[in-house]
């Protein structure tokens, strides 16, 4: 795996042609107009982080009442309903919403952005949405996004500035990056206080099936079959922290699960055969395999904590 | 299950009648004498929380660098490798080891206190202990007792004063349970700022199969076979959670396991199933359905949440 971590280097295409981008020049974050589409938790948090710093901040939500407070707590400078052409030029669109929902707003882009902009997306899974970026016309630049972190509660309500902060930002590169875009957008990491990690799509996809997929999947199944209300009473932290994931918003993951269902499917089948395998332990109660079963989980999960201790996160 | 959970009555046979114990009259714990046998994370909180405020406090440990630890820091007044009959008498005996541990020091109890005492126990599993508890001479007044808290890491290094504080404790009477006895644990663990709740020991090991055992097996396989250590690098809050328990002590783990199996078993095969299913939903690309799937956990954590922050825990 290590060296899928390796940055990934341009492609001998990726000359830094000018593209439709208004203001799209390396370190102008200040001068930059930036559009968000989507003020979840994702994208709300961001443009609590920008707001203030950019030159203006358009943010672009279906949900009335999500507008409505966006502006009320001067979260962004405007607000829309959807991305139309008439709406008001930015150099950078932000794409924060649900992983298909992206798919759909990068299918509509030449239509509604017909001198094309600069494009970020924050979606959860990288695939596909590089994909979709590789076909968009030449005058736009794209570059996937992924941010680490996040919450088990969402929505503009559950939105801080300070989301980002110390937190890894995975950035995949696509056939429509620009050294331009980039540095725009590494500029932007840097002021919300995220740190950047290059990953292909594939890479990213196939490591988050396993950090963050499976375990909400695993989250997810657990609080849905372990234990009646009755036995919450005497539940604690451990039991609290292994269900925390299953409260992420449904519409959220279906997306995630439904572009990335191949590499889930490969991680969920080891697990699947780990927790078969530890339950015919316990049931014939081989006890010396059963604590070499137990004794690996506990030396793995030191390993993972000497690992994040050190800073190599 | 709620009816489960109602404080379980005293036993017609619980007539008050004087045991062994030296000094075992209600609230009087200041002029208790305790010993813990087994300075670990639980023994070694409790006995950090009551030292100076019992009259004599002795720690039994096979460990004897932990021994020296426990003498050094002024944790108990006397140490012992192991409980002998030598030892100075003591009014109450807190046994603070794995459970099968736990088994077979009640298994010796009568050779080594011929004299009885006052016995109460921090296993995670209560069905095999309340039965041997059972077993003991009428000279001894045992009852048995579930701390619902933890750490993911063990031993005296990790014990800290304020481990039990607010945290729930399960008290399973016995038929060995007197009323003394049970006033004088019931000071104890409103001295340590714990809070007690009565359950039958069936009801608690069906409810700490669910609540605490499958959610240990489920991070504990989600720790072996999730991610490579190079995917660690950009793991954040929600994979930390979810594998934290897998770094319980596995010896502990083996003796819960082994003398929970068959409700563990039975959780397992819910928990299983379910996560048959949502592959099966995933593999086919059943949208609606996999929504549901998903949307219902998310639910029911938010039912969980409400829950616990009503103080109904």
């Amino acid at each position: 795996m290590g060296d899928n971590f390796k940055a990934v280097g341009y492609n001998a295409r990726h000359d830094d042609q000018p593209v439709g981008c208004l203001n799209l020049t390396a370190s102008a974050l200040k001068h930059s107009r930036i559009g968000i589409i989507g003020l979840g938790l994702m994208g709300g948090s961001l443009a609590l982080a920008l707001r203030g710093h950019v030159a203006y901040l358009l943010g672009v939500e279906a949900e009335p009442l999500t507008r409505q407070m966006a502006l009320r707590d001067n979260i962004v400078d405007e607000v829309a309903e959807a991305l139309t052409p008439d709406l008001a030029p930015v150099d950078l669109l932000i794409l924060a919403t649900p992983v298909r929902s992206i798919l759909r707003i990068l299918g509509q882009l030449p239509a509604v952005r017909p001198d094309g902009c600069g494009v970020l997306d924050l979606g959860s899974t990288k695939r596909a949405i590089s994909v979709a970026m590789a076909q968009l016309p030449p005058t736009f630049a794209a570059i996937g996004g992924h941010p680490m972190c996040g919450k088990e509660s969402s929505g503009l309500v559950s939105a801080t500035a300070d989301l980002y902060r110390d937190q890894r930002m995975v950035l995949c590169r696509t056939p429509r990056t620009t050294p331009t875009l980039e540095s725009l957008v590494l500029a932007l990491i840097e002021f919300i206080g995220a740190r950047p990690i290059f990953l292909d799509a594939d890479s990213h996809d196939r490591t988050v099936a396993a950090i963050s997929h499976l375990p909400y999947l695993v989250s997810a199944a657990l609080m849905r079959s372990a234990g009646e209300e009755s036995q919450w009473s005497i539940s604690a932290s451990g039991f609290r922290d292994t269900v925390r994931l299953s409260g992420t918003d449904s519409r959220m993951m279906i997306d995630i699960l439904l572009t990335n269902r191949d590499e889930i499917l490969n991680v969920l089948n080891t697990y699947q055969a780990d927790l078969a395998h530890v339950r015919e332990l316990l049931k014939t109660g081989e006890e010396g395999p059963l604590l070499e079963w137990l004794a690996t989980a506990q030396v793995r999960y030191a390993a993972y904590r000497r690992f994040k201790s050190a800073g190599q996160s």
